[in-house]
């Protein structure tokens, strides 16, 4: 049960934003512009990014439901989310997304944890200054969204079914906040 | 110089802000409603958790430039911030407001540190669900905003002067984006 009294049959996230619209709407409009705004970074790839983070601290809501929306999201290639997750350095993704990977995971431990060296990395592998901004700004955000989750210890569903329909649903109709979707 | 092209007279998330409106304004109005929006916890209660979260994530600006926020909202209690963030335990606040920055202090470990005795802390100190609800969140969104703002190396002015200007004017004004304030 939660630590504070939301609606029963409602995951994660969705429970507080309903508990909670007025600070709902500005955080599912930063998760909108971010994870399906224009940019360079696939949905797919700013997805995995967020899953990864969310896999990093070890929030199973955020890391599983974001883990499907990328799968679903890169179709036939969705088994490198799986990849990715276990192992960053040995998955076949481009050493350009590696590189932001990494990025992600300094931030995931502290802003200050960024070094230069990790920023010329990126920059060698052609990332521009948006790709850089929006990647730090992904991982900072699920540090903020996995924190927010779990601190208020919300109903975090087992069955994987649950997933998945999460995914396409997120993959198909980005975040809307509603009771339904 | 940030890892990234932005305006160099402008300091910390504002010069994030400008750079991608399109995230500047989700950002802003969370922190708009979530540090100023109707509440039972006072603007400079919150300001207080927001400082606190920003100094234990050693990150600069935010703790200097929420400090002095805190500090002009409190007015003759202004000394206040300084004890608590010193040392939470001997400060001169209420039973209620230390709950509320313990939860705090463990959401910036990890949500999952949050244990239910530090929700039952708090509730025997009459603390409501949307007051836990809004302290976990400010907490969280600090972590965001902390390693937003680090992870991109940018400019962390040094002069008391500037963020004691800089808390006033959020003190006055909230949360506005624009060039000038």
């Amino acid at each position: 049960m939660a630590h504070i009294t939301v609606s029963k049959d409602i995951p994660g996230i969705r429970s507080l934003a309903l508990f909670r619209p007025e600070t709902g709407k500005p955080l599912y409009e930063l998760a909108q512009v971010l994870l399906r705004g224009e940019s360079t970074l696939s949905p797919a790839e700013r997805e995995l990014i967020a899953a990864y983070v969310s896999s990093l601290n070890r929030c199973r809501f955020c890391a599983d439901s974001h883990s499907a929306a990328a799968r679903s999201l890169y179709g036939q290639e969705g088994k490198l989310v799986t990849a990715v997750i276990q192992d960053r350095d040995t998955a076949e993704i481009s050493a350009k997304l590696k590189t932001l990977l990494q990025i992600a995971e300094k931030v995931q431990q502290s802003g200050k944890a960024v070094t230069p060296e990790d920023i010329e990395a990126a920059k060698k592998e052609g990332v521009t200054d948006q790709e850089l901004h929006d990647t730090v700004l992904i991982a900072a955000a699920f540090c903020m969204f996995n924190r927010y989750v779990d601190g208020l210890d919300t109903w975090t569903p087992t069955d994987p079914k649950i997933y998945k329909e999460m995914g396409k649903r997120l993959a198909n109709k980005g975040y809307v906040l509603n009771k339904k979707s």
